[in-house]
């Protein structure tokens, strides 16, 4: 890499398509796990002009109104009437759900299959990431596009901007010298808006209240360029403009590129899924290797085969930012972290309905109490471990 | 990274639910690019037990079939009778298409629109990566476990293995010495099977047919661990164990977790989606560089914004590798490759149906002679830029 360079991250916000999707699988799930925290859930949701579909594998005790749950999601983002393109009350609910297969159920279950631990409902691969680039030890871009989203839906729910709509994506170009993010290179915002407001009046009020409240004034040059509803027109919007599914904003969801990934997306999928437990245990090891000191920066990737406990393989990757040797750093992880599924679960207490709300605007840097995966409290034992 | 350090990639056979929707939704963009180059095209597909759904959205002048084209991507896989679990025939197929939103195409058109030229169709990130580890330039990992999955469709369909069902995963972990892989240190490998087959039976000739064949024997030792059918039983599979969804196996498209990934998916997708043929840009571009030995590994990220021609960033990294300047290498990158919406369809001849292909086994890599973004024809510009 040369010093300087660029990086670009993006976002979008809880009325995009795609988001739409997870938040109703997510809400589908905290609704299963509120009444029965043993179900098995992997709930795929399509949703497109006047009509939601609720797909997947779900095998449990719960009753539960999958329709109504759906709706309400929809209605909470702001979805509400045929005049926004999309109304939670009028649209079409199918829902075409099966049972987890009997063939993995044996392979996963405790005490079943070949391993008689639980195994992991999926083989996979999967990464966590940490570096000390901002107070949550995210990635700066990443948490600038997820920080204007969350901007544009306060200032959309507020009142401040009655104008604005649910749908809207941000996009930050970071220029960085070496390590050390420098500057704004560029921003895009782009927003669902009402009929009635000018491309010119836009642009003014998404500045002052979106984008000035959130970038770093001394990262703004008079060379940043800034692109501003670039289509010039986005009144059609949300699930009628772009057919949105779960799973289909991995990076988003995560550390916006700069970390690595897996493939495995998170949302209405249970924790006995690798896919989402070892990705936010990933997370919470390399969290912990940088708050304590031991790196700057620290990748870690699992894998697993279906039906199998211990991992297939973990990496820790400092990419030479480590104050020990990182032989014994990947010692220590593998000392203080249980990465077996059942570990993992038990370690981060995930049989919580907690899901729905990490759907939008990222699984990670957040600071709810009760994401446990964000948690540092394993900092001080890593740094006994290392003698530090 | 330590200097012994392990790294797992995975990849999905044709028969993979996920696979499935992806096979279809390209099937259809290669009927319409037959018909009408010039059509939008946006097709996702969910596919769960018995049912097929279509939706996304489509302008185009073509006549198409719909149904019967995913009906026969799903024949064509092997998917053709109840036994199987789904029966192509038999399936019901939902179509919910729309044609695209009025307000994206003003801003993507060419000479419509805030730029008059050609706008990307979103905005987005996207990353190319290519790396002299292997003769196509990809990572190990991901290369081997690819050929294990084509190894399982092939002793499928050429009758060596008669038993074997569509759906079927590998996943490959190698171990590395510095930056060269050196050795196998596990491979999961699951595959779905008849009813009558033994869980011996079945290991054996997975290890005799599909492991052997391809696994590189100096990199196989005592110390290699082997998880095959881990769950102890796949009857079950395909759509009706899994639903499966369009664009959920984008890291299996790509380079198997080893270079980043901007997010989003390919198949569906015209290429004026800049998410899929800017992703293909810059596998070109890395790919070029790393064959004009202007450096041993290449990643490119682009960016862009919705109905704007020009990228918002470029960045060219080279991990220490590259043998000039890493600025040199990034202005000849700009000088040789037009990477504005446009430039790419024309210099890759993109407006082609040669999707469906692409949609199973990875997107690069590939030798087929229509896929032009693995040429190495701009090797010798590059080197002679560089002045070597
Ligand atoms: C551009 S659409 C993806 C392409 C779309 N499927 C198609 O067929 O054109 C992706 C996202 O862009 C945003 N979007 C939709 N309409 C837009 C517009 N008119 N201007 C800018 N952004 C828009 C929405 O957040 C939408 O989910
Ligand atoms: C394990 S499933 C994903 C989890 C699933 N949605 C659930 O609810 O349990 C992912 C993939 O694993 C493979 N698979 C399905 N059944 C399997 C089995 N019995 N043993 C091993 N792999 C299996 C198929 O390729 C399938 O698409």
């Amino acid at each position: 890499m040369s010093n300087t360079s660029l990086f670009t991250s993006e976002s979008v916000s809880e009325g995009h398509p795609d988001k739409v999707a997870d938040q109703i699988s997510d809400g589908i799930l905290d609704a299963i796990l509120t009444e029965d925290p043993k179900a098995r859930v992997a709930c795929e949701t399509m949703i497109n002009t006047g009509m939601i579909v609720l797909s997947g594998e779900i095998t449990t005790s719960a009753k539960i109104e999958y329709n109504e749950i759906a709706r309400e999601v929809v209605n909470e983002i702001g979805y509400n009437h045929s005049d926004m393109g999309f109304d939670y009350e009028s649209c079409a609910v199918l829902v075409a759900l099966d049972k987890q297969s009997p063939d993995i159920a044996q392979g996963v279950d405790e005490g079943r299959g070949l391993d008689p631990n639980q195994g992991a409902g999926d083989q996979g691969l999967m990464f966590g990431f940490a570096v000390n680039e901002t107070d949550v030890l995210m990635p700066a871009p990443i948490t600038l596009a997820q920080r204007l989203t969350q901007r544009q839906s306060i200032v959309r729910n507020d009142g401040t901007l009655p104008w604005l709509r649910p749908d809207a994506k941000s996009q930050v170009t970071l220029r960085y010298e070496g390590t050390q993010p420098v500057g704004l290179d560029a921003v895009v915002l782009s927003t669902q808006h009402d009929e009635d407001i000018s491309q010119k009046d836009l642009e003014e009020a998404i500045r002052e209240e979106v984008l000035k409240p959130v970038l770093p004034e001394e990262w703004v040059t008079k060379d940043t360029k800034f692109h501003i509803n670039p289509t010039g027109r986005f009144v059609i919007g949300g699930p009628v403009g772009d057919c949105g599914l779960t799973g289909r904003k991995i990076i988003v969801d995560t550390y916006g590129g700069m970390g690595r990934h897996g493939g495995g997306a998170f949302s209405g999928k249970d924790p006995s899924k690798v896919d989402r437990s070892a990705a936010y245990a990933g997370r919470y090891v390399a969290k912990n290797v940088v708050a304590a000191g031991l790196a700057d920066r620290c990748e870690v990737q699992l894998s697993y085969a279906i039906g199998v406990a211990e991992p297939t393989s973990v990496r820790v990757e400092t990419f030479g930012t480590a104050k020990i040797s990182e032989d014994k750093l990947e010692q220590i992880v593998r000392d203080n972290f249980d990465l077996r599924p059942k570990g993992i679960v038990n370690m981060l207490d995930l049989l919580r309905p907690i899901y729905k709300k990490t759907a939008a605007y990222g699984h990670f840097g957040r600071t709810e109490d009760d994401i446990t995966w964000e948690k540092t409290d394993k900092a001080d034992a890593l740094r006994k471990a290392a003698g530090i």
